[in-house]
């Protein structure tokens, strides 16, 4: 999540180019990990590497594991497999396998027998989950603790592991089968008095995900509930992570920005693909390949208002004045369908919106969209009578004011059917919905226009 | 954030006719008080006032925090002002402001002296921030330390206040002026040795928000350092607050939905408005609203792109077939225009991409934009071919590529242009975007077809 702040790149290639270990040393323990990450960004891979093998290994973690994926991988790729195998055991767990999966196949096959039995079959485990499932973002570093423990004892058992943990405010209470019993919460151990056993504060009703969970699912569960964790489960219903609150507000993030390219009319991210494209960091082919499929998909879409058009070519000859109301009306049914469709979209996305609610939102969009369509219609009423006469303005605000009705309709329902369909609603993109409205706007135009105009096209 | 969960609802007002309070209490204590939330909010306030009222008055507080802030003001209405007195004492401080400011100015004066005066003083404190700040976001109710604590006595006073406190895992050291000195973590306290003084393991480089700070850049800061809450600090560097991750989680959802809604050209929540529209709980009328500005903008802007029409008429009698291609033509660069503003604004919000990145990102768009330009030129090509001969096909492909550039160009520029001038970038919103590239793209389509047909319009 770094962003190169190149503000020290200048001062960062001296010490590099005088060997200032010392100084090195200091600007590494300076600032918050974050921060040297994004002075770091700025540099080339190589260079990141040089200053980093000059400070600790656990500090080395830290800064990485806050640089973008990609860089992680270039500055991993520059070390020797001895050094990745220790870097990646000062690691969090979700962070390292993260890495991993992102390294050549030839990579990851040297640096795998040089890592403990416990850590390799760990980095596997996590590996190996498909990505925006619960487990891909799930992490195996969480603490447990044992039924039989007094809250005095469990104090004890956290101070040990902590360091080693992601979080030590809650932890999990597993049978001999690490089938999961409950939860207790370090609030709670800290608030009962000393020696109370566990067993009288275990929370055993808590929420949980499975591993096959999609991500968002979890986010919603993690924020109707507010909690800092949530344990994850497999198949066995055995417990095999937790997912904590700052993945879930990454996850936040990226399942948002997938959802604004898909309304912005650019493809998903396909399968084995990380995340969704990025601005900066994408390379140009990529793009390419993210955003012209739609583009030729809605250049077919649009074929067809072309061969309406074309239907209605003596029409048109008899009365070219159509032609100049032509972008306003379809524009403004796509513009409407834009609104709903985005209304609709983010309102499935989060949560807000259910199936079971189709018939009061159709309702509700219906009145919403008559009164659009006669505020619409009015003004277009007014352009048309000042363009081209009393007829003219019949013609087009009796369209406008159905153009909308129908644009609003189309938006709002597409992503009804597509989520129904188990499509992704936000593929009912803007682009999508004006194209589909252009079409119904284009036969409402010219058959409105047709059967007031009949005497002049004779 | 409840969502109105109808399964229950005959078996509630059942128990509600029968006024069987024993069940009615076990309905409540039965689940998490999200889920009881989902199920109260299907039923009508007063009827979720007489099942609450069965209940005790923490559990009250915690269900109603779990309500949606309509539902919440339309059930505290009913209440009698001392009821609501009580119940503002059970709740979180940021809780309990946000349902206080959503009151009639009447019932807020009838019940203010009801309340202690510390409460008072702190509810009408939290409530005078402005939406969308840090002060807006933040609760009251942190825990502090004195600098001259062991770990030990630490964790006593943590014990003791922790029913009271948002959260006891960050806490916080003030001096006697209330200016933060720094905050220790409860891991830090559990890792420490017992009686180590806090003094040894305070941090004191730690990240802060103004109260005046946007509520989406302490989003930003919270997924950077990954923490579970960050101080506020007032105008005078005294410390006021807290954000927890639960609150910013909320955030972040909260803004991408304005953004969203921003995007498909839907009006942004204006001064005093708590939030963005919902498409099932906002009236029609502020539904029309939010929804016909545009629109009406939109039209005036589609004028200009009929006038531009107007202006060739005489090419368009010439040969009217260049009107089949016109839908086609100029929605592709509303398109590619879309998808590039769609980048931009997601990238601007998510601080991916910054203004000092515009030179990069813009020669970038370049390239991306010619490739796709001569991709859809030659789609483009072949259509014109079909259905308009070898000179329509040269006009044609030649008109799509130079649109998909000019739109791409302006869907890329529009948002930094916005930024730039501190308005919202998110206002370059798809429906914006098409509506520009259609002038644009209608006077490169008209000028072009012009040129090469001059000998047939004559």
């Amino acid at each position: 999540m770094s962003q190169a702040n190149p503000l020290l790149v200048p001062e960062l290639r001296e010490m590099l180019d005088t060997n200032d270990v010392e100084n090195i040393k200091l600007f590494c323990e300076a600032e918050h990990p974050a921060i040297i990450a994004d002075f770091l960004s700025a540099l080339e891979p190589v260079e990141i590497f040089e200053i980093l093998k000059h400070t600790n290994l656990q500090l080395q973690a830290k800064i990485i594991s806050h640089l973008t994926e990609d860089t992680q991988v270039a500055v991993v790729e520059i070390m020797g497999k001895l050094e990745i195998a220790k870097l990646l055991g000062e690691m969090a767990h979700d962070d390292r396998a993260d890495i991993f999966k992102q390294l050549s196949k030839k990579l990851q096959n040297l640096i795998l027998p040089a890592l403990a039995q416990a850590e390799r079959e760990d980095i596997r485990r996590l590996a190996s989950y498909e990505e925006g499932t619960a487990g891909a973002v799930m992490t195996s570093d969480y603490a447990t603790l044992a039924l039989h423990l007094t809250t005095s004892e469990a104090v004890e058992v956290l101070r040990q592991v902590a360091p080693d943990k992601e979080t030590i405010y809650y932890t999990y209470i597993l049978d001999d089968n690490r089938k999961l019993l409950g939860m207790v919460s370090l609030k709670d151990i800290i608030v009962a008095t000393k020696d109370t056993p566990l067993s009288e504060i275990i929370e055993t009703d808590i929420a949980y995900a499975m591993v096959s969970d999609h991500q968002e699912d979890v986010a919603h569960k993690m924020r109707k509930y507010d909690i800092i964790a949530l344990p994850v489960l497999n198949e066995d219903e055995s417990m095999v992570g937790i997912i904590t609150f700052d993945d879930i507000e990454d996850v936040i993030v990226e399942e948002a920005t997938i959802d604004f390219h898909s309304l912005g009319a650019i493809s998903q991210p396909t399968d084995g693909e990380l995340s969704g494209i990025d601005m900066r960091d994408t390379s140009i082919l990529l793009m390419v390949r993210k955003r012209l499929p739609w583009l030729l998909i809605l250049v077919f879409v649009n074929i067809i208002s072309g061969a309406g058009i074309a239907h209605f070519e003596s029409t048109i000859q008899a009365v070219v004045a159509l032609v100049f109301f032509l972008p306003l009306l379809i524009d403004s049914g796509g513009n409407a369908g834009s609104q709903s469709s985005t209304l609709m979209v983010r309102a499935l996305a989060t949560g807000q919106a259910k199936m079971s609610d189709w018939l009061y939102l159709l309702t509700k969009e219906v009145l919403v969209a008559s009164i659009l369509g006669l505020g619409m219609g009015l003004a277009a009423s007014v352009l048309g009578f000042w363009r081209g006469g009393p007829e003219i303005a019949l013609i087009v605000s009796l369209t406008m004011a159905c153009i909308v009705v129908f644009g609003s309709l189309v938006g709002m329902s597409l992503p009804f059917l597509l989520n129904k369909l188990k499509l992704d609603p936000a593929t009912a993109s803007a682009p999508l919905i004006t194209s589909l409205a252009d079409i119904g706007g284009i036969l409402i135009y010219f058959n409105i226009a047709t059967y007031f105009l009949k005497d002049k096209i004779g």
